[in-house]
């Protein structure tokens, strides 16, 4: 017995939620229902209050109309407004209807908000004070409210008839004042708080300028609804950074996770911007047209378009993908793009006079450069050299300023991906390339 | 008087604290340390517990010896460490002898663990109790302890004699317990908890999981070390979303902010990738040499060269982005690879078949056909259609696949950068194109 212990210790560090987390997550989804009505109760209600929504959801949907009503309850207001939202329409009337009065009109007040919103965010569940209590009546009535509020205490927030917030106390506080004291005399009244119409991604830039573990939420009025607690910031930094790496690789924001994406689904978020860019990078048969008599002339040239256009490719890539993540953390305003401009115009120079001397050297020093590249060997890596020069500098030009420029306009600054700038840069790319090679091999080859 | 503070108020929604922020933020560095030391102490402090330890470190270098002490000592002993790690060495010596005996010794135990692991973001201070004690006694006793620690208060540890970890006990747990009873029989035995050594994204994701604000980290012996807290953990999803989008860029991770950045350091992290894509690109004009008969032949082939290698970079960026993603956010493990495979292959083709379609009505409607691409010209556009489609799904299952490999192989799979995939495409993506066209054109044009 003893030993049997011990080993199966000795298998997984995993906590035993855990394991059955895996074990759920590697069951084909057609084979999950049937394991989860066999688990014992109480382990089904962990799995499930760790469930993503999208997961209850799945549940929710394939149980029987009377075992909802138990599993739905089991949800604080919050995250019951969660699982409504991926809730298909005819489904999410039956689950609302199954809430106790007090708890729908909680969830109903939440679902009015936007979901990347403060107000789609917040817990309406918070622990309330009068100013006028002392502080052992505080820690009494809130020693009360702990019984029924499943939430984990942080702050007490004191509000007036009104329900204006006037301040707040964190139980550290509320500890060690003196007992006898008035709350509105120990309570901070310098609070910061978060409008309920706040964009999701600015909260969570507020606390990570604020060491704070919660922040109240309040309406125009200063009426206290609720409040966001740092564990919700967590979940909209992943899923803000995720949408904007997808944007950036050039992908719609999926919006669930790959597997759970639906072939359909995955082909629409991917086929329109690839076709956007194929669209765009079209231009580039278009200008190669123009220059058709010039790759006749001097056939060597052709060989390096791959080579020039994907170097102002990469360099675009890599300052657009700097500077969106820049935008994103607020390390960088539109103010300051003369200041990264700048940057960007000598990051860029010296980028393009490392990879040009790279072309030049290449080309000098290829063993079959007679038969490849004619006796003009030196002039076509010279114009090859200049041209990977330009087009560096130019990608790290459009790289940089493209995401500022979409965010002066209004739009995402992520949509500045990074194929798309790649796609931008090859057409003019070529541009220079030939406007370049034309100028330098003038009258000897061309 | 009344008329001036309801106009502050509308200028700005911002905190005092924000506000000086935000002005500090536009202030050129050189006048930074004359406007600190300006400052009233208590909004100096507000300020300085705000910065980040890169900030912290600017300020403390440019103070006086005499008050380097009280503003280090302001620091709690985690913040202390970050700051330390930051600090130019000679000054780290100096900064950690201004320290009190106790915060020394628990800075320099924090020091000794790697930055990115469970032990390097702990904090070394939480609240112990004793197995024995009553809860009535432990709430006496954590009323003296939060005296004097600075945490905000969520869990108390009971620890025994040894130091080892026996049960936690959140506040509120304590709050509702009978006063008389004993805490080792109300406390929580079945705990998550942490080794030392794991990996930040590791502790991230265990954080995901399990909605707790804390956790106790513990060494291989079951002693306690200290706690994480989810705010700390919001810093390290941020942080490692970063890096991982600045690889997928094609940029060596900055690890510090865009403008912060030296125009060298900046340069040093572009220069090595751009380089070893610029080589691998140079294989492009290798591949090319071999083609250079066919382009001879038919010139048309070339001016499509551009267009077929980037939609098959572009289709391959956006494979590695969603799977990078997938795999950081644990949404994927190594052993799914064949379904991605499968869901890459279908995907891959459908959009395959979208854009060379495009690729092929282009072709055939384009007003100078004849002029461009000769009689031929439907069996160019064939040619042209099928190696899109062939690229495109090419680019998927390497944009796919890539990042497992890297994954298995125990590298970084963010490293599968898009640029990377991209050049790795464009280079088979010649091969493709090329011995799909003679096999078309044979016969015909080549």
């Amino acid at each position: 017995m003893m030993e049997e212990e011990t080993k199966n210790v000795e298998q997984s560090d995993l906590s035993p939620l855990d394991q059955l987390r895996e074990a759920w997550e590697r069951m084909p989804h057609d084979e999950r229902m049937d394991a989860f009505i066999r688990l014992p109760r109480s382990d089904a209600e962990d799995l499930f209050l760790n469930f993503s929504p999208i997961d209850q959801a799945e549940i929710i949907a394939q149980l029987p109309s009377l075992q909802k009503r138990s599993w739905i309850r089991l949800l604080a207001p919050d995250d019951a407004a969660d699982l409504m939202q991926v809730l298909a329409i005819e489904l999410r009337y039956e689950a609302l209807a199954l809430l106790d009065e007090q708890t729908r009109r909680e969830v109903t007040a939440l679902l009015a908000y936007e979901e990347d919103v403060a107000g789609g965010l917040m817990n309406s569940r918070y622990f309330r004070l009068r100013p006028e209590m002392s502080v052992d009546e505080a820690i009494r009535y809130l020693r009360a409210q702990a019984r029924t509020t499943s939430e984990t205490i942080y702050y007490a927030y004191v509000l007036d008839h009104e329900q204006k917030l006037l301040g707040a106390i964190s139980f550290r506080e509320l500890f060690i004042a003196q007992p006898q004291k008035i709350v509105k005399d120990v309570m901070q009244t310098d609070l910061v708080t978060i409008p309920e119409e706040m964009d999701q991604e600015e909260v969570s830039r507020r606390f990570s300028q604020h060491s704070l573990h919660a922040l109240p939420v309040i309406d125009k009025e200063g009426q206290m609804k609720g409040i966001v607690t740092v564990d919700d910031v967590v979940d909209v930094v992943k899923e803000e950074a995720t949408e904007d790496m997808q944007k950036l690789g050039g992908v719609a924001a999926l919006d669930a996770p790959y597997l759970q994406t639906s072939l359909p689904a995955m082909i629409r978020k991917r086929a329109g911007w690839l076709t956007i860019l194929f669209v765009g990078e079209m231009f580039t048969a278009t200008a190669m047209g123009f220059y058709e008599k010039q790759i006749e002339q001097t056939l060597a040239l052709a060989l390096f378009i791959p080579l020039i256009i994907s170097s102002g490719g990469n360099s675009g890539s890599q300052a657009s993908t700097l500077i969106i993540r820049a935008i994103a953390l607020g390390e960088v305003q539109l103010r300051d793009w003369w200041k990264i401009l700048l940057r960007e115009l000598s990051s860029g120079f010296f980028l393009g006079l490392i990879l040009g001397s790279i072309g030049l050297l290449r080309i000098i020093f290829w063993p079959t450069r007679d038969a490849l590249y004619g006796e003009h060997y030196f002039l076509i890596g010279t114009a090859v050299a200049c041209s990977v020069g330009g087009v560096v500098l130019w990608g790290a030009i459009c790289g940089s300023m493209l995401p500022l420029i979409l965010s002066r306009l209004g739009f995402d600054p992520a949509s500045a991906s990074a194929p798309f700038v790649a796609t931008l840069v090859d057409v003019t790319g070529l541009v220079i390339y030939f406007t370049v090679a034309s100028s330098i091999l003038h009258g000897v080859l061309l």
